[in-house]
């Protein structure tokens, strides 16, 4: 399991906000917010950190609330490691390759400069667009192998508007999501242990009927599987993603565990129905595993 | 005319770095590299700020700076407003409706918190990729037209990957880039006074076969055509971009501009030298339109 942090600031858990009041730095409402922000994110994290694997913030909830918001990014990331989860950015980055270059020393690597070396935020994975093709891939590989860390390519998302350009059935057979995932299968390199490839996939579970076509092109890579909850996935339709062994599918959720108390009423425990959430969920991934 | 900024802590200009002295936040290497990135900007913005209509950030360049790099990207972006300017957001994010919608509150409009309304970059318009469909899009574009800004959708690019998945050839004729060019004309408006659409489309300069075939097919989108010098394109090969007028065309040049004194060895004067360049370009642009 993997946990989504996608925290909205107008609905986060109770007694975020409280880390707002106080502190010089949270004079501005961004710097607020920040600081509400980070409080809601360790607190799912405490909650839920030996149930989940993994944690996947999205980096545009953490960018709109600007230069402290990417200081929070910061610090919840320390935290999850701390903590020993992996964290996996979800950026989507790609852009040509000096860009690209820029993006993976910003998310996974650290830059050097005259003033000395910029750590970046020391993600353990970064998610990445293919649409630019695979020269723009390259440069976030090299960087992501230097620190022992992966990358995790786009190949068909769990959003309906999928089906406009990723779906297009291609002259030569196939769609443009088959044609991505065998980039993405020779992009990879087999980890010295697992077997498994340092490349991953983004495989929306809300299209279960293509994950076994994934796992034929794609053996021996990790599956990123958003989608279940919030956006209609169910776990129990994902088992071909985990053929490879138990870290083949990473199944991710954030809404329907971060918010798992919403429909207990008021008076619920959020950490609690957090908690029991990704229990379930994780039951039933193992249960296919 | 549009100037690219893609600033290298390396390779700033002569002076950039003095600003990196002093000041209390510049104490670690990312506030000092940051402090000079933005001095380098103000410099090069004020040498040709009469000679371009715009400025396009690479979002790369200052995110590797952490968050002295975020909080530079908005006082650039405050310096080149401020000039006259527009700025456009080299950003090529693309995601989920919800998570499009925070990149759209980070870069064109405001997030609103319990903590108070949250300012986003500002920026006049912002590139996206178009992998994962027009669902991702469209609130980029909501966001955009509540605020009188522009959306600039990944079309044809200049990279050599391009050819990768965007040259791939459709089952129902064409390509897959021609497929994303229809949806970008089908998804702009007209603009109430140039009659251009509010959906932009990138077209890399280093691919002048395609532009004529673009143009047919978004005859009133303006083309955003990186890709002149540094990675080889022509000004003199874009003709066809110019169709709807002179706006028609916005032409991207970055370190052709930027470095254009070092061709002249170690006395050159970084900003003559950048402002002979870009009004060099724009005469040759002007000469097409």
């Amino acid at each position: 399991m993997v946990l989504g942090l996608d925290p909205d600031p107008a609905r986060l858990w109770p007694g975020a906000g409280d880390a707002a009041a106080g502190a010089g730095h949270t004079r501005t409402p961004a710097g607020a917010a920040a600081a509400a922000v980070e409080a809601h994110c360790r607190a799912v994290l405490d909650a839920v950190a030996d149930v989940v694997v993994a944690v996947k913030p999205q980096l545009a909830c953490f960018e709109r609330l600007g230069a402290p918001g990417r200081a929070a990014l910061g610090r919840v990331t320390e935290h999850a490691q701390a903590a020993g989860l992996l964290v996996l950015a979800d950026a989507k980055r790609g852009d040509i390759d000096v860009s690209a270059l820029a993006y993976a020393q910003s998310l996974l690597g650290t830059t050097a400069t005259p003033f000395g070396e910029v750590a970046g935020l020391g993600a353990d994975a970064m998610t990445a667009s293919p649409y630019m093709g695979t020269d723009t891939i390259a440069p976030l590989l090299r960087t992501a192998r230097a620190v022992g860390a992966g990358v995790i390519v786009l190949v068909r998302t769990s959003n309906p508007g999928a089906a406009d350009f990723e779906d297009l059935e291609l002259a030569s057979g196939g769609t443009v999501w088959e044609e991505v995932a065998r980039r993405v299968d020779a992009l990879g390199e087999p980890g010295p242990e697992s077997g498994l490839s340092d490349v991953g996939a983004v495989v929306g579970a809300t299209a279960p009927q293509h994950v076994a076509r994934l796992r034929a092109i794609m053996p021996s890579t990790p599956f990123l599987l958003p989608g279940v909850g919030a956006q209609g996935g169910r776990v129990e339709d994902l088992a071909p993603a985990f053929a490879p062994g138990p870290a083949g599918g990473l199944i991710t959720a954030s809404r329907s565990i971060v918010r798992a108390h919403e429909a207990d009423g008021a008076s619920a425990d959020p950490a609690a129905a957090a908690r029991a959430e990704a229990e379930r969920l994780r039951a039933v991934a193992w249960g296919l595993a």
